[in-house]
Parts: structure tokens; sequence; C-alpha cells
């Protein structure tokens, strides 16, 4: 099997990482030159991304999710946000924003590296904003805790194809 | 480069196909899967795809969008739908969307296939699910059209990093 596509059957979310072994800085730029080069509507490029290692934040940001232990675990933290500023469809760049965040989480697989996408502190989004000073104009999108794998990651399922598939017409088996 | 993110990083559009050469079923099924295997929120997987080679809703589809002729080009489209009955939290739901799309990207440039992920369709929402037969539930995000490329894609650029990305908090230089 080709190896991206491998590497996209294969991923799996890592929640536990080698709390002291932190992650390169010259892999933390491939993540992000990732992150970059995600497709976007216009070419609009509608992120931003704080690259976050520092303990004290983290302590603060752990207080802003159900999901703490694992921040707290983790060497590094991406922050990822849509700037309305350069918003131009919302829907649309929201996509792109997923794009972008499964570069990333594509690219800790190639790196060695795990990763863990952590959408549940979106409902403090208020505090995070406080805790990394942005301003209005930007809205949290997701926090990726990433680092060195201490775990395999848990077995997990999909649907299967003939539920969400359809043959030329919505509805028709596929 | 590990392969990966050497796939994420020269994938270009391609809005030129190959007309007589179809997409293989058997890499139609694994792009399907990539999109499958995406992650999402709660794992509610929020997506459902339309799998379109007839000729007929091709022509009926161009009609709906400026890019009638990568349209008319395609041997295959998939369409890609939110379900809004598996909705859970419509950001969160539609980041995985982004994902999923990503990784049909990815897996066709991994097979050898060009694509491009078509937004502005979604100006003609209502045309389109009417031509596809889809129900209230679901929301039109994006249709990809994919086959044999015929370029090579055109030259594109991004941000640099600087302008995207910041160090522990908003607005301090990486």
């Amino acid at each position: 099997m080709p190896e991206t596509i491998e590497t996209i059957l294969s991923r799996r979310s890592i929640r536990q990482f080698k709390e002291e072994e932190a992650v390169e800085d010259k892999d933390i730029k491939t993540i992000l030159e990732t992150a970059r080069w995600a497709p976007s509507g216009l070419n609009n490029q509608p992120w931003k991304f704080i690259v976050i290692k520092n303990k004290e934040t983290m302590k603060e940001l752990a207080d802003c999710t159900h999901y703490s232990k694992v921040i707290l675990n983790a060497p590094l933290l991406i922050a990822v946000y849509l700037d309305t500023e350069t918003m131009y469809n919302k829907t649309k760049d929201i996509q792109a924003i997923g794009a972008s965040i499964q570069n990333m989480l594509l690219a800790c697989c190639d790196l060695g590296l795990g990763a863990v996408w952590l959408g549940e502190i979106l409902n403090q989004e208020d505090k995070v904003n406080l805790i990394l000073n942005c301003p209005d104009t930007v809205e949290l999108m997701a926090v990726l805790a990433i680092g060195k794998p201490a775990e395999n990651g848990k077995e997990t399922s999909r649907k299967e194809l003939e539920q969400i598939i359809y043959n030329e017409k919505y509805g028709e088996k596929y």
C-alpha cells in the first residue's frame, strides 16, 4: 500500500507521551510547514498557530479542559485559530482549518510522534484566549497535544463504507 | 523527507484530466477508505459521500458552477455532505469534513491521480441537492473532481511561517 495512504489508515490518537522527551525544533517546523501547505478556498489561508512549550502556560491551559492530563503530559501544544480578518466564507474556512490540522496529525505520524486533536477545550475559549493573549479577531479551533508516544493508541472503529457512501444519487447503495 | 510529508508539501490542485481514462473502482474504494478514517469529534463521523461517474449527472452539475469545464472533464466526482442528523457541534463537524477531504486529496496523489477541491459550487447548493436527490438533513460541503492528471498543477504559494505562527502567546515572533 502506498505510504501516505498507509499513514492515513493507521493513524490513531495518542494521549500519553514521554513527558521528558521534547519535540525537536526541526520537527516542529516540519509540522507547521504541513499546516501551511493545506489547501484553502481562494488560497486565503485563514489560520494562525501558536506553538506552546512553556510549562506554566500549559498548567493554565490544563484548567480549561477535562483533558488536563493530556495537556500536562505533552511536551508540545499547537493552538489552532481561525483568523476572522482573513475569512471569506466561514464554512469553507473551517474546512480548510480541518485540512491543516489533519496535515499536522499525519506529519506527526511520519516523524514518529504521537498527537491528539483536542476539541473539548473550545468550551472554555474565552479563558484560553486570555491565557494566550488572543485578540477578538481570532477564534479558537482546536489544540493539538504532541510528543513522543508512550502508548500505541486505542483501538477505534469507523462506520462501514455502505453506511456513508452512495452511488450516483443520495440513498443509492454503493 | 518522509513520504507522507513529501506528499502533503508537493500536492497541487489538478484541474485537467485525461477524460477517457476512468478511475479504477479499487482506487475509488481506497480514496473513500481514507475519507472514512479521518478523525472527528467524539468519532461521530458526520459525513456522507456520493460517488458520481454518470455523464448526464455531471452535465447537470456543470450548470451549477463557474468551473463547469473541470466538472465535465473529470471522470469522477465525489460530493461531500455534512449529515446534520449526526452532527454534534457544527464547527468541529465541519473541521472533520475538511480532514476527510484532505485525506482523499492526499490519497489521490499517492494513487497517481489528480484532484481539485471545488467550493464555489456551494453557491448553488439547492440545485445540486435536487440533482442528487438529497434530503434537507444534509448540507453540501464540497465536490471533488478526480482523474488521471493531464497537467502538473499550477505554481502556488503560501504565506511565510512568520506570518501565521506565534511563539507561546499570540503575536510573539516564532
